[in-house]
């Protein structure tokens, strides 16, 4: 197809799809004219993919590439894929940590090895864990990482039926593409909807505790 | 104490609390002089709790302002309190809803409804449930509000015990002050929290599922 079908297809517009040929995130089309190329549907799948990491997961540009460039590479297995996909989307915590996050970080990988997870040194998410820590002993709440267990139990149920959704079949570029996008979606969008049903049932709590008798 | 006391005790800066003086988030002091003011422990715990609420609650000025006149309200009882406190933490999402996210609320509506839960029509969640829904089926997924039921689930056992830590002794300013002060650190520290759990025990699983065995 050519470059106007793609961007129908796809729902991207030209002037960002030769953005993205431009910075190579998308192959190069097969050339049939001087200023014309065809595309095929691998790049309206890939298309589809740098959309989801960038609008849905809110991708920077590198990272969008670095999940690209572990989807092209035949020698990555599934785990080392998602992995790659998960550090993609952060949270970037730059800077130097600070002396009571240092130490906030030493006890969630205390924390961490309690529960037996397996998870890398890499992994934002432990920094975000130590950051939670450190706002709720700066609050003057006297808090160590048991105060997280509850949350730990059922982000292990979650986590446990999610990545069982996964599909293992890896070998086609498009089954893996297929999983990466849906870690991305699972991820970041499951995320939202959790964070805004926290919030509705602790407001349901609230109404049950303090509010007005219910009239039913 | 002198303004220049208050901000060392509370670590906000004298440029800052003048700040909140001129927007009347703060009363003003007790004059002493013709350019100074007293400030007593009110106020001190004041400026910690429009701290939490900005800093950690990520609170626009007007919605700063809109909770500390409802702490001032006398007439609120503490589920109004705190339904004003999380309809003041967002996510504020700007502009009238498309065609596809008017059909996702009624249809979180009729899920909310299904699981028995009393909240607000005014709550921001429930859009950005409706928007998580309408996320999903962009991207090709046969999704309904069912999706979100072992969410929810978690979501309501979470919140029960949240709720239940919440003083219902509020007839003093100060224990007011304290819970709503609770009530942001609570909703947005461990909703960091659990996030960055999830993301860890997806880590964890995928590591189970997909990763090279373990040698222990």
């Amino acid at each position: 197809m050519r470059i106007s079908e793609l961007s129908q297809a796809s729902g991207v517009s030209i002037p960002t799809i030769k953005f993205y040929l431009r910075e190579r995130l998308l192959p190069q089309g097969t050339p049939t004219a001087r200023t014309q190329a065809d595309y095929a549907e691998g790049h309206l799948h890939r298309l589809r993919l740098i959309q989801a990491l960038t609008e849905i997961g809110g991708l920077r540009l590198r990272d969008v590439r670095a999940v690209l460039q572990a989807i092209d590479d035949q020698a990555l297995g599934t785990h080392e894929l998602l992995g790659t996909v998960h550090h993609a989307l952060g949270p970037h915590l730059d800077g130097e940590p600070s002396h009571d996050e240092v130490q906030a970080i030493a006890e969630v990988d205390r924390f961490l090895g309690g529960l037996g997870w397996r998870v890398s040194q890499a992994a934002p998410a432990r920094r975000t864990l130590a950051r939670a820590l450190t706002t709720l002993r700066r609050m003057g709440r006297d808090a160590d990482a048991a105060v997280f267990e509850p949350y730990a139990r059922v982000a292990d149920e979650l986590a446990a039926r999610e990545v069982a959704t996964v599909s293992s079949t890896g070998s086609r570029l498009e089954a893996v593409e297929g999983a990466v996008e849906g870690a991305v979606v699972g991820t970041v969008v499951f995320e939202a909807a959790l964070v805004a049903l926290r919030r509705l049932a602790q407001e349901h709590h609230s109404a049950r505790r303090f509010g007005p008798a219910r009239r039913d």
